[in-house]
C-alpha cells in the first residue's frame, strides 16, 4: 500500500495550491522528477541546472532565497520520515509555476513563483518490476503520438506534457513496457519518459534533443562522465528506424528507473529482437551507483551563499 | 479596481485543488473563457461543444450528471452576483482536467475528472480598451515564437498553452497589441488570442486550424452563420505573408472582445497599413450581438436531461 505523500507549497506544509495559478493555467512551469535515498537526491545538480535552464528559457524569475528555503523545508520533511523508514525510497517532484494568475496570456511579473514539492515513497511494487526490467529488458513499441517542433520547449521539463501522457495512453492496450516517440520527419527522438541509446561497433548513438523531447540527467551523466570512463565515443544525431533495427544494443534511460535494456520492438511490422549484451551491462554497472561530485551535492547546495547563480555548463541542455 | 472571483471547483465553493492534480502535472485537460452578461454565457453552445471535442480526444471522460450539476452551480452563483450588480459583465474561465494524479503519465481512469469555474468581472478599463480597438483598429507584430505541428491539439483548448505565454510576452516591449503566430512553413495561423480573417475581393479568407492553433468559437459563428447571412464565401485555406500583405480588409475575432480590425502590422520590415473598411464594420454588426438559437442556450443545456450526448457537428474543430 502507498504510503501517504509528502506536499509542501511555497516552504508550508499544505496540499493544494490556488485554483487561479498559471502552473494550471496554461501549463506555465517546469518540473523535475528525482530519486531520494538515504535523505539525497540522486543527480542533484543536474536535475537543478535542467530546473534553472527551464526557468530561463520561459522567463520564470524566483527569489533565489525562498527557492533555497522551499528546497530546505522539502528535503527536511522527506528525510525525516526516511529517518523513519531507513529502506524507503521515494521520488521528489518539483515544480515550479510562473505563479498566481490574471486574466491573460501575458506574464505581469508581479506575482512570485509557486514552488511545489511533491515526495512519494516507491512502493514495493516498483522495485521488484525494474530490477526486473534492468536484467531481462523490455519490450517497446512506436507511438501513433509524434513530437511536435519546437524550439522553445525543445530538451526543457515544462509543464506542457500532453503529447507524453497520450503517447504514454497508447500502451494502455499493449504489452510493451514503453514506447518510442517519433518526430514528424520520422526521426526516432526518446521514450516516453526515458532517452533512448543504440550501440553499433562499440559507438554510444543517442538521438539530438535540439528541436523536440526532453534531455535527461541520466542521459546527461552517460553523456558528459559515463561514456568517458567506459572509454567510447557518443555521437548525438539524427536517429532513424532503420539505425535502430541495424543497432547491436538498445537501451533506455531514466534518473529513478535506471537502465532499462530494450529486448524487442516491432518496427515496419517487423518484430525486431536484440539481446541484452555486455555494452548495457556495463552501462547498468556505471549509472546505477553514480554519485557527483560533493560540491554538486544537494548538502553542497543547501549549505550555498549563492544558490542561484547560473553555472555556465558547457554541455547546454544535457 | 478588480472584484474579487468566484471559484468552484466540482459544484463546492472553494478556491483551492490538490497539488497533485493532473492539470497541473502535465497540462492534462482543456479549457473555455466565455463572456457572460446579464447571467447568460454567450455563445455557449459553441463553447460546449469545443470542450467535448477537446476531452474526446485527450480521452478524459466526465460524469456527465456532475458536470451538469458543476455548471448550475457556477451560473448560479454568477447570476446572483450580476443580479446585484446588473452592469456588471464577466468571464467564466471552465477548466477541465483529467482529476487527481498517481506517479507517471499514463492515465489511471481511476479518479474523476476536476471541474474548474473561475469566474471574473471586466473590469472598467477593459470596456473603455475594448471599445477604443473595435473602432480604430489595432497594431500588431509577428511573433518570433512559432506555432508546433500537433494533430492530436490542434484546434482544441488544451491546459498546454505555453507557446502562447511565449508569444503574448514578446509584446511587452512593444506598442502592438496583438500578435500573429506562424508555424514552422512561415503560414500564417493565429493571433496569440484570436483567429485572423483577411478580406481580398470580398472574400473571407482563414487560416486552417488542422494542424496547430485554436478554432475560435467567433471564428466559428463567423464560418457558420455569419457569412452566410452576409452573403460572403469563406475560404479555409493555407495563409502566407504575402496573402495578409495585400488584403484589402485585415480583422482578429474573439468571443470575449468582439472583433478588432487590423491596421497596421511590421511584415518583411514594411510597415504594413490597412483601413478598417465597410467589410469589418458589418462583421461587426453582424457578430457583436449574435445570439444562438434558444436550444443551444445555456438555459436549455442546463435544463437537459441527456447533457452530454454528443451532437454529431458538421463542421467538426470549428
Amino acid at each position: 500500500m502507498t504510503e501517504p505523500s509528502i506536499i509542501i507549497v511555497n516552504s508550508q506544509q499544505q496540499t493544494s495550491l490556488p485554483a487561479t495559478d498559471r502552473g494550471l493555467a496554461y501549463g506555465d512551469g517546469v518540473f523535475e522528477t528525482m530519486k531520494v535515498a538515504g535523505g539525497d537526491i540522486s543527480l542533484w545538480h543536474y536535475h537543478y541546472e535542467r530546473l534553472l535552464d527551464g526557468l530561463q528559457r520561459l522567463f520564470i524569475e524566483i527569489d533565489p532565497q525562498a527557492f533555497l528555503q522551499h528546497m530546505n523545508t522539502s528535503i527536511e520533511s522527506v528525510r525525516q520520515r526516511q529517518q523513519m523508514h531507513p529502506q524507503e525510497q521515494g521520488v521528489l517532484k518539483l515544480i515550479v509555476t510562473r505563479g498566481d494568475g490574471q486574466r491573460g496570456y501575458m506574464p505581469t511579473q508581479f506575482e512570485p513563483a509557486t514552488l511545489i514539492s511533491i515526495y512519494k515513497p516507491l512502493p514495493d511494487t516498483f522495485f521488484n518490476e525494474n530490477e526486473d526490467r534492468q536484467q531481462n529488458g523490455v519490450g517497446i513499441h512506436i507511438c501513433k503520438e509524434r513530437l511536435a517542433v519546437s524550439s522553445s520547449l525543445a530538451g526543457i521539463k515544462s509543464l506542457n506534457q500532453l503529447p507524453y501522457v497520450l503517447a504514454s495512453r497508447e500502451r494502455q492496450t499493449l504489452a510493451a513496457q514503453e514506447g518510442l516517440l517519433l518526430n514528424n520527419d520520422n526521426h526516432v527522438i526518446e521514450a516516453t519518459a526515458r532517452n533512448l541509446f543504440l550501440v553499433k561497433n562499440n559507438v554510444l548513438h543517442t538521438p539530438l534533443i535540439d528541436q523536440c523531447g526532453v534531455a535527461g540527467v541520466m542521459r546527461r551523466l552517460i553523456i558528459d562522465i559515463v561514456a568517458a570512463q567506459m572509454g567510447v565515443m557518443v555521437k548525438e544525431a539524427h536517429i532513424t528506424l532503420s539505425m535502430l533495427k541495424h543497432a547491436d544494443e538498445v537501451f533506455l534511460s531514466n534518473s529513478v528507473s535506471g537502465i532499462w535494456p530494450v529486448v524487442n520492438c516491432l518496427v515496419d511490422d517487423v518484430d525486431q529482437q536484440w539481446l541484452v549484451g555486455k555494452f548495457s551491462r556495463r552501462i547498468q554497472s556505471h549509472c546505477h551507483h553514480f554519485r557527483l561530485d560533493e560540491n554538486q551535492s544537494l548538502t553542497s547546495y543547501l549549505s550555498s551563499s549563492t544558490p542561484l547563480s547560473p553555472s555556465p555548463t558547457s554541455s547546454g541542455k544535457n
